[in-house]
């Protein structure tokens, strides 16, 4: 099959490789029909994060079930299912406290000897606890095809985000970054009850979707300023809830800036540098907490999934560009650049 | 009247200064009857913390009114009073969120400008957002006077952390560090009914205490081997809750080691290079939340004051010397040697 590989900065293929196939008897073959880049691609792109030459990368996909292994019972060949960012086994006493991502039998697609999710197919272990079957009928509908999608990862971690920070009835929240993740964040913010959500960012087409999605205010300062007007915004106070949605030492800073006393910062940003943002002595003289990470988004699915196949959760608009898989490296670029807000990719 | 005053690194005096008088109407002017020195003192001490020489020092007493100013209305001359470490208004908007060590008016014993708890009187602004009468009967009792006057500060800093952790029914919870708030969040820990305590110290007299206090298991070993003791203790996964007591690198960099994916770190340690102990990559991937800092104390003390006074809660070992105000110089040696756990100090 064709998929998609990485063999240094800036240099992503499309390759030839081998069929993924059922090895174990959990498993299941899936065959992807749509995937997409996400911003934490770009750590690796941009060579922050390390990959072996030719590693498989992309671990957002939709597809459908060609195969299963069998032990496999909750999918068959020919449903159509999502997969969150991670597997995991279900079973294990991290799954069943609902925090999959530390599965102990988990991983995550493209990691070495795995396949990755922007190919033409995906060898899935342990299918069971991984995969959900969605109703066929969204296969045809393009809108809910993506807003399926936008759960396998930039929806799910930007509700941990909302939930980590404490969004809730009556709360103000700060969205810092208007990436996928963050615009998700907003959406989840508001489906959470918050009252006053404002979002930080520095694109105007971005944050105009912010404000669709239900922020009141939106922010293009940076740095001290931007932690001035967040503060204006709020009485002088600062947020209840904080969402630091980047993974960047400046994120962090402004996160923590704008948290007011008792808050709390929700943080999925995969962090790069942002530990240097974290200042102990702001968190500590104000009691602020700090909680989120890596999303175990596959505990969220049941709860979002039914709002995104009832319409009343859309995050299909943030994906504001669609390419083959053949042209992923110009996907690549478009997001790099950040001429394009997420890409959505069809395999075939 | 005679008070403590810090006049450089280990340069601690006695010294004649003016006595407290209602300056404010909400003023109170409180006779101290029991204070003592806190391990923050030693930050001060040993030159870590920056103080103008002269400065006044101590943040924990209990006393007796003797002068009310015009608009106290909840203590009058002759009640028995303990103060919190921090005073408050008690009408903020924070102090009204429960967490008086923000509030918009507050401040700290021993601040430049006022008096510090290790004297023989303190002037206390905001009276009645500050001060808790307590039962006259206590004065007599010797034991319960040192109860009260451990809710001042390392009690109530101690049951912070180990809400802050997550302790509950349940839990396995390791406290890291035993001066007398660890010991403190031992007590803690076991009264929000934490199934398994782990104390981890260096001190053999001390971790005896954490054992009467409830812990389960002591823990001499430092640095990766108390991560590795503390792992082996709770079937290789960590501590749902872990409690950072001491506020420097290795400390917090144990406190992060030892909790499990999805944990908590509560910490109250006053931050000396914490930050340095915090893995975020470790926190991000294992999804650990941080929460804590500044012990509202003043909010507990509702619900802790009446399991001192019936005697289920019972905080008074932690003093282990007893000295008068004139020798006080004496028991900061003591407690900078750890030859003391905790000194109480009498002024009269």
């Amino acid at each position: 099959m064709r998929a998609t590989t990485i063999h240094g900065p800036y240099d992503i293929r499309v390759e030839d490789v081998p069929d993924p196939r059922v090895e174990q008897p959990d498993d299941a073959v899936v065959h992807v029909l749509r995937a997409c880049v996400c911003g934490s691609d770009l750590w690796a792109y941009r060579g922050q994060s390390a990959r072996v030459p030719g590693q498989r990368i992309g671990h957002e996909f939709v597809g459908t079930v060609v195969a299963t292994g069998s032990r496999v019972r909750s999918v068959r060949p020919g449903d159509l299912v999502l997969a969150p960012f991670t597997w995991s086994d279900g079973a294990c006493v991290f799954c069943t406290e609902r925090l999959p991502t530390s599965c102990t039998n988990g991983g995550m697609w493209g990691a070495v000897g795995s396949d990755g999710g922007q190919g033409e197919g995906v060898r899935v272990p342990f299918a069971d606890g991984t995969l959900v079957k969605v109703p066929a009928g969204a296969a045809s509908d393009e809108r809910l095809l993506r807003g399926l999608l936008a759960l396998t990862d930039v929806m799910g971690t930007g509700h941990h985000a909302a939930v980590s920070a404490g969004a809730r009835p009556g709360a103000t929240v700060a969205v810092v970054g208007d990436g996928a993740v963050g615009l998700c964040a907003v959406l989840a913010a508001r489906l959470l009850g918050a009252e006053h959500v404002i979002a930080l960012g520095r694109h105007p087409d971005r944050l105009r979707l912010a404000r669709e999605f239900g922020a009141a205010d939106t922010i293009t300062e940076r740095g001290e300023a931007a932690v001035t007007a967040v503060r204006e915004a709020t009485g002088g106070h600062g947020v209840h809830a904080a969402i630091e949605a980047v993974g960047s030492a400046e994120a962090m800073r402004t996160a923590v800036g704008v948290t007011r006393p008792g808050g709390a910062i929700g943080w999925v940003g995969a962090p790069h540098g942002s530990g240097e943002g974290l200042d102990v002595g702001a968190l500590f003289m104000n009691n602020l907490t700090l909680r989120g990470g890596i999303a175990p988004v596959r505990s969220y699915i049941p709860e979002l999934l039914p709002r995104v196949l009832d319409g009343t959760l859309d995050p299909s608009p943030v994906f504001d560009s669609a390419i083959t898989l053949e042209s992923i490296a110009d996907g690549y670029r478009a997001m790099d650049e950040r001429s394009a807000l997420k890409v959505l990719v069809t395999p075939t």
